[in-house]
């Protein structure tokens, strides 16, 4: 197998997809569209209280690595799972996909799920039990894995891990060394104001890619008056940057260029799991065979579109057959 | 709860579903469109060849049960699961989905789990592990459901259990002594084959309503000529049938009697795991409620099309709110 060219780094976590109404987030006390953290006695509680379920493998950045090897490209993951029944589900699903998944086990822990309750508005409420997540550890990230690519993409929820900030540091010092480029996904706007000034810090010091949405960004900059100045401010902290903006497209920029392209109106939304991983895929696909930020944005929006037409965050088609 | 008007026996199955082209079915022996069985070391090696997967509660009975239950009737199910993480999750889906299931464990196997591949053609070949299913026993069939039901349906597959026979006499002796009606799933053309003398003498002894398909109908009558003949040929063995001719629709049948209802030549069909069950589903709905052989058979219809348009076989929309 050769160097993956892009590996993404983030919680190993299946989730267990279920529908739900409105009131049925609010009774029970969830922020609505974000992603909530909870422990295995709330996992197994709400597990007991939400209707019939489906279980897809998940976690933002290995749905990125998904999306990639499904458009054509290379990429490998670093993420720590259980050697449980959901553990195995987690390692068959990405290395099936084609995704470089050299596995690293906790040994108490359980592997990570993510209960998410897809609303009638098809927005998407996460509960993450993160498990044997929690246990990422700087030696955790593999060297060779990401010396040898051209991009590492970290999730922001790695975050939320005792040691994430110390395996955020070890994979930029390890990329740095070796030429590798790093990207950042923004992930949620809830986490980026959990873990602010450590993720701002790192941003500026170590990132050369951003990718985020409308909500995200505001909470990257939420003294800025409107999005053409949060956009603005982006080269403040790294080179470039593609925010997605829901059903108005998506915007990538750098200081010297910015460029926007439509989201498909045409399709029928059922879930937006996974709509921002699948982005990130189909622009850090563009961007490692040196495409334009246009035609990254494009591809990514093609991925995107994929992944809301059905429910899961893993494609069900062959993305490569769709970029003509 | 009140006592259910349909009560659906089965194989109590989570399915493993996964895309695959026609090289893949062929390369590993499986008789296409047909529920392969395997055994537990097969399974293993079969899930590490396939693709990534996802997993959704399933099982023919209990899918039609979910069905009922999802159309706003009142259903039980009864089978077998064993006490792990595929027992729970079969039996979450089937609980959450409005289904009285008091669960039957089995003491050493396994949950069973059947592997699907979809097809381009959007068929679906299964390799089903029975695990658990296979210690079924006559003492679960549960005695007070079945006796306060109108109804109870019974799968063809069942017969594949070393005591599926005796399972369907002492579920057809509850019943008779109490006035249940029984209906029976032929399941499986291959199934037919399988268990043809005792399957047709069950039929002929105490069936009231058998549900098929065309290739099963072929199965059953194979010295017939026609579509028609083995029609015309079906009150030999039960007051009503009614048979799925795929694309072409629907007819359902008695004595006196001949409907014939168009399939939805409107939708994208995605995978048809689970189109019979649902289309059974419908009907013993239907049925249950008095409606007429048509609109029974328009009822299953709109089950069945929702089915096909996701995969799964487990109903994703409320099927209620499209009965109109």
């Amino acid at each position: 197998m050769p160097s993956p060219s892009v590996v993404t780094v983030g919680n190993a976590i299946v989730d267990i997809i279920a529908k739900a109404d409105d009131a049925f987030i609010q009774d029970q006390g969830m922020e609505k569209s974000a992603m909530n953290l909870i422990d295995g006695d709330r996992a197994k509680s709400l597990y007991d209280a939400i209707g019939p379920a489906m279980e897809v493998s998940g976690g933002s950045a290995a749905n990125t690595a998904v999306g990639i090897a499904n458009l054509g490209g290379d990429s490998g993951f670093i993420g720590k799972i259980s050697e449980d029944v959901m553990g195995r589900i987690f390692r068959h699903d990405i290395s099936a996909a084609g995704v470089d998944f050299p596995p690293a086990y906790a040994e108490d822990n359980q592997t990570a799920c993510s209960i998410i309750l897809v609303t009638p508005d098809t927005q998407r409420t996460m509960n993450t039990y993160l498990g044997a997540c929690l246990t990422l550890t700087p030696d955790d990230m593999n060297e060779e894995l990401i010396a040898g690519a051209d991009w590492v993409y970290l999730e922001g929820y790695l975050f939320d891990a005792p040691e994430g900030p110390a395996c955020y540091q070890r994979a930029a010092d390890i990329a740095r060394a070796n030429n590798t480029n790093v990207s950042v996904s923004l992930s949620d706007a809830w986490c980026v104001d959990r873990h602010y000034d450590a993720l701002t810090k790192f941003l500026a010091d170590h990132t050369d890619l951003i990718l985020g949405n409308e909500d995200e960004l505001h909470s990257l900059f939420p003294d800025a008056d409107s999005l053409d100045t949060r956009l603005a401010r982006l080269p403040e902290l790294a080179g470039e940057a593609a925010i997605t903006l829901g059903a108005k497209g998506s915007i990538a920029v750098t200081a010297h260029d910015k460029v926007r392209v439509d989201a498909d109106q045409t399709i029928k939304v059922v879930d937006t799991t996974g709509a921002g991983d699948l982005y990130a895929a189909g622009y850090l696909f563009g961007r490692q065979r040196q495409d334009s930020l246009e035609r990254s944005a494009e591809i990514a929006t093609i991925a995107a579109t994929e992944i809301i037409s059905h429910i899961g965050a893993r494609p069900q088609d062959d993305l490569s057959a769709k970029l003509g």
